[in-house]
Formats: C-alpha cells, structure tokens, sequence
C-alpha cells in the first residue's frame, strides 16, 4: 500500500458505501428511492411499486462449508434476500441467483445447494427467472437479487419513525448467533477426530436459527390483521443495536429500548451461560435473526400489545436524547453497533449483512 | 471426488443451468419469462413491462488486474448488464453492484472501480440503487443486476426467428478477443521487467473494444428510424458461433451465414495475421463483441441493407438444414460453439458470459 492510501477497514462498510456512492444522483422518474434501505424502490405508472434487494454471500467470509449444508445454505441465500423485501411491507416475486464455483464442487454438490434454493422459492412463493453461472478460482460464490412488489402507497421505509413512536421487534434474538456459537465451538472439537458426532441434543432451536432461518411473513399478515401501519420497519440482520441506529439516523429520531423487553428464548439464554457470554450483548448485537423491528404511533399501544409475533421493545425519542438501552437497574447505557464489521482485521465466519 | 459424482466441467456452464433450473415452474402471473433469453421479463398492470439481467465478474476468471485498470472495469461491469437490456430492445434504468473485496484493494481503488460504474452509468442514463459490499477471502468479486423496461409489446426475444428471416450483426467480430491476445502477449512479454514499456501502436482500437465496449442503443435508434422490428435478438458475449445456435434451439430453426460477410475490422485481422491465429474463428468464437446479433423478416431487405450500424450476414432456414456457415470456396460448415467454456479444465481470465 502506497502512502495516502487508506485501508477499507478504516471506514467500514457503511462507511465505504457511503463514501462510494456519494454523488450519485438518480436520474430516472422510476427511480423513487436508491441506496440506504432494505430495497431499492421503481415506480412505474401502474398501481403498484417494485422493491429490489441483493445479497453476495462469499465462502470463507458468509459461511463455512464444514458445517454449513449445502441444501440449508441455498435456502438462506433466498430467505436473507426475501426478508429484506419483507421488511419493506412488499412481496417477493422473483429472484435471480449467480454462481461462481470451484473446481472442489460438482455437479451433485451444486444441485444439493439449488434443493434449498428451490424449497426456498416454493416457501415463498418465488419464481427463479435468471442467473449467471460461472467458475471461481477459489471458494463458493453466491450472488442473489430479489425482486418484489408493493401496492402504491404500502412501501414501509426505516426513514418514517417519529417521536413518542413505538419500538417494537418480532419474535427473539440474540439465538442465531448462539447457533453459529455452538456450531463453531463443535467443529473446533471435531478437529483431527475421525467420525466425530457433534452434540446438538436440547439445542435444536438455535441450531436452527442460525442455519435454516425464515422471512417473517407472518408479522406482515398480523399487523394487517389487526389494522396497524408501521411508520418505519427493517429487517434484523446485523443485530438490533446496528439496525436501531439505521432507524434513528433515517428517521432523525432518537430511541429508548429496555433490556428486561428484549425477547430472549430459554436455549440461546442457557447456550450464553454455558459459553460464558453475555446474553443481551448477543441479542443487540449478533445479528441473523432476520426478524423484524418496527415503529408503531403511541396510538397503537393497545393493539401491539396483543400481537403474538412481536413485542413492544421500547419508544422513540427526539433525536437530542441519542439511542440508548435502559438497564435492568435503570441506567441508561449509549447504543452502538457492534454488530459484524465486514472489513475487520481477520475476516472470519461471521453473520451476513 | 466420490462415484458417481459428476465433474462440472462434463455439463458445460449452458448444460449445468439447464440441469439445475429443469422443473423450475414460474407461478407468479408478473413474471412472463424466466430462465433463457438475455433477461428476464416481468409484467406489471402498467403499460411497461420490466426486464432483469445480472452478470457475475470474478477475478482471475473475467479479468486479470495486471492488465486491466479498475476504472475499465467498473465501466465494462455495467456495460455487460446494459447490453443485455439492450439486446431485449429495452431502456436500462437501474443497476445494483455488489463487491467482494479482499485486502490488498484500498479504498483508493475501490473508489477507481467506482469511477468506471458511474461514467457507465451516465452514459448509459442508469441509475444506481443499491448492491452489498463485503471482505472477500481472494480477489475481487462484481456482481451486477441491471434492470430495465419496454413498452408491452415491444420487447425482442430470441425464440422469435422464422424460416426465410434475414440475419445481421452490428459492427465488427473478433476485435475483443484479439485486443485480449495482444494485452496477454504484453504482459508475458514484461513480466520480471521493470519499467515495461508494452506496445500498444496502432492498435488502439482493438484494446478499446476489449477494456471499454459499449452497448449499441445506436442499433436500435437505427432500427427504429427504418422501421424494422426485429423478430429475434441477442448480444454477442460468447461468440457469435454460440449466440446463433442459441437463437436456432430457441426459434426451432437453422442457419446460413456466409463466412465472406462477417464484419471484420482490419486492426483485428492484422492481429491475427501476426500471431499467426484464423481470425475468422476468432470472429466466431471470440465473444466479448457486445455487437447486437438479430433476424428480421425478408420483406426488410431493402431497409436492412441501407443499415449504418449493422450487416446483413446470413439467412434463417429450416431446422434440418442445421446451422452452417457458407466458406468463401462454397462449403458448408456446421457451426459449433467453441466460445469460451466457463468450466474447462484450466481457469483463465477468459471472455465473460
């Protein structure tokens, strides 16, 4: 590296993309909203709007093969694609899917990963309508774009959310990344040990969070049911402290999250205490989870409260009160993300943006 | 490897995608064409329908960086996608852009990468609206979708030549390939030399058509301002060998193309000459042109023959008669796909897909 060169890790990858795409104006009427949100927006002159999404998983970087099946990361790849229109309030529709593969893989390898790929779209009502195939000098590459659509008007973006707004977060966190925990810990067991049996018993749930996680749908159907638009949504994918800012910078709002609200299930709270962890720096802070987070008007209080899939986490606040989590004993400690840097020092397994 | 197990490179990349996406049943009523032409087509209820393109660029499989500077292919990534919008007789509108990028790349020559994205997406009025960034283990990863749009109705497919159809290539063939021979044989030439001068003299344009090529919206404004409506239509990535047997399993026809009219520009065939290479066979199988490959019916003729962007080459027959070309000295022989094959035994850099 010559000098006045700067290494990517300084700034990140949000900070790259920011520094990249700087400057970039979009030009054509269909294009109603660019980078910074779950999906890019088009409009055309129909009665509905178009969400694109994409996500680049890279071997060595997204996931490891040693105990990642093929078949179940074939089904991620969609599902973290479709959880991104998802948290835009749309449906998906399509999705492409590009491979780049090394000579290690064959054909039977490869139809495994598609097996996901297609159990995916049927889940999810998909349809697989492109691609690009090619080889890769070194690992497993895989690229996928989702495409999906949204009556005019429905598109929910992070930049909505107002003060005295309410936090709330589907299901619980914080057990994908036990999961990845678990499995790590495993292989680094198995090494150099000829037929090796993993222990998983009692820790199915996390296992599989990590490995075979879902789009949540579901919260969709449940908001609708019960006659609430959220003001601003996202999907967790690199922890709630990392995703909590993104709605508070968009949304030019400040938040109020509380520790003893954060939605915790029993295996990723014994999985924590086993492997010396703190639970709540995992559920903040690990991302994978792939539920949804979202604000809601105060007006709203009674009817989230008997929402089944999710749980009021907390308030936003004015944006001079900055993001904090309140304390079990009532401190107010600053949030920050902590969450997976993907240009860190060593890049290791790690969660996917 | 275990029996039974199939090596990737016994299907080819066309077979593997064949294989891969065989009883994939597109279920949405939006999506009208999935896996098989240039892009695919969705159809929303507006009077537009949307097509989808996406290529994946893997370092030292599509490019070598010793080579090629990143501002080029920044601009040659986009490109690529754009010509398949092109191809469809579409307008690109949108791009994303992934990257994968591993640590010897410095923010300075990211920002270079993205300086070619965006005078391609200038150039070609496209707007860029998202993508994902991420640490690569090896190399640099470029994943590009491109989305554009047509009005309903107007959209070219391959599958649409008929038996009588007149065949016609934009611009000239070979040019890109011979441009890479001569950037391999000066690298070889310097390699363990500091300060190599390599010889680029005179040929310019063949170098120009292997870093920076172009999609040829000039092809169709000219086809518009005559008046013809192609019946079927493609881009020369692969060669043109592959692109007209692809139109010929597509439409269920066959083909005559006559070896005296494939446009060949003098750079090229002096390349040839040099390295003592048939530049017809590069013309054929050398890929990389982006020249716009289409059939229209016989009763253009006239029209197509006044055309300044574009040659007449050839005739669409019935299927038995096979595809062939027709040699200066009267011989008829079959055309078979030697383009590049994606999965032969030794990655090289070699022409993108």
């Amino acid at each position: 590296m010559k000098q006045q060169e700067t290494e990517i890790s300084t700034l990140g990858e949000f900070g790259l993309i920011e520094r990249l795409t700087q400057g970039f104006v979009c030009k054509n009427p269909g294009t109603h909203k660019g980078v910074g949100d779950d999906c890019a927006v088009l409009r055309g002159n129909g009665d509905s709007e178009t969400l694109v999404t994409t996500d680049l998983l890279l071997e060595g970087i997204h996931f490891d093969l040693t105990y990642v099946p093929l078949r179940h990361l074939g089904y991620k790849a969609v599902v973290v694609n479709v959880s991104d229109v998802v948290a835009m309030n749309g449906t998906p529709r399509q999705v492409t899917v590009s491979l780049g593969i090394s000579k290690r893989f064959t054909v039977e390898h490869i139809a495994e990963l598609y097996a996901g790929i297609r159990l995916a779209c049927e889940t999810y009502g998909v349809d697989l309508v492109g691609g690009d195939t090619s080889a890769s000098v070194t690992g497993l590459v895989i690229s996928i774009t989702c495409i999906g659509e949204a009556p005019k008007g429905d598109i929910v973006y992070r930049s909505g959310a107002h003060d005295t707004d309410l936090i709330c977060v589907s299901g619980d966190l914080g057990a994908a990344y036990m999961g990845l925990q678990l499995l790590e810990r495993e292989r680094a067991a198995g090494q150099g040990i000829a037929d090796f049996q993993p222990d998983f018993a009692g820790r199915e749930y996390i296992l599989e969070r990590q490995l075979k996680p879902e789009a949540r749908r579901d919260v969709l159907d449940e908001l609708r049911q019960l006659g609430i638009r959220p003001t601003a949504m996202m999907d967790v994918s690199d922890g709630l402290s990392s995703e909590l800012l993104h709605i508070c910078k968009s949304s030019g709002v400040g938040c109020r999250v509380y520790e003893n609200r954060i939605p915790i299930d029993y295996q990723t709270a014994v999985m924590a205490e086993e492997l010396n962890m703190n639970v709540i720096t995992a559920a903040m802070n690990g991302g994978e989870d792939y539920e949804l987070l979202f604000t809601v008007p105060l007006t709203d209080h009674e009817k989230v409260s008997q929402m089944r899939t999710a749980r009021l986490i907390g308030r936003i606040t004015k944006p001079e009160l900055g993001a904090c989590m309140v304390t079990r004993d009532d401190n107010e400690v600053e949030i920050r993300a902590q969450g997976w840097n993907a240009f860190s020092q060593e890049p290791t397994t790690a969660p996917h943006k």
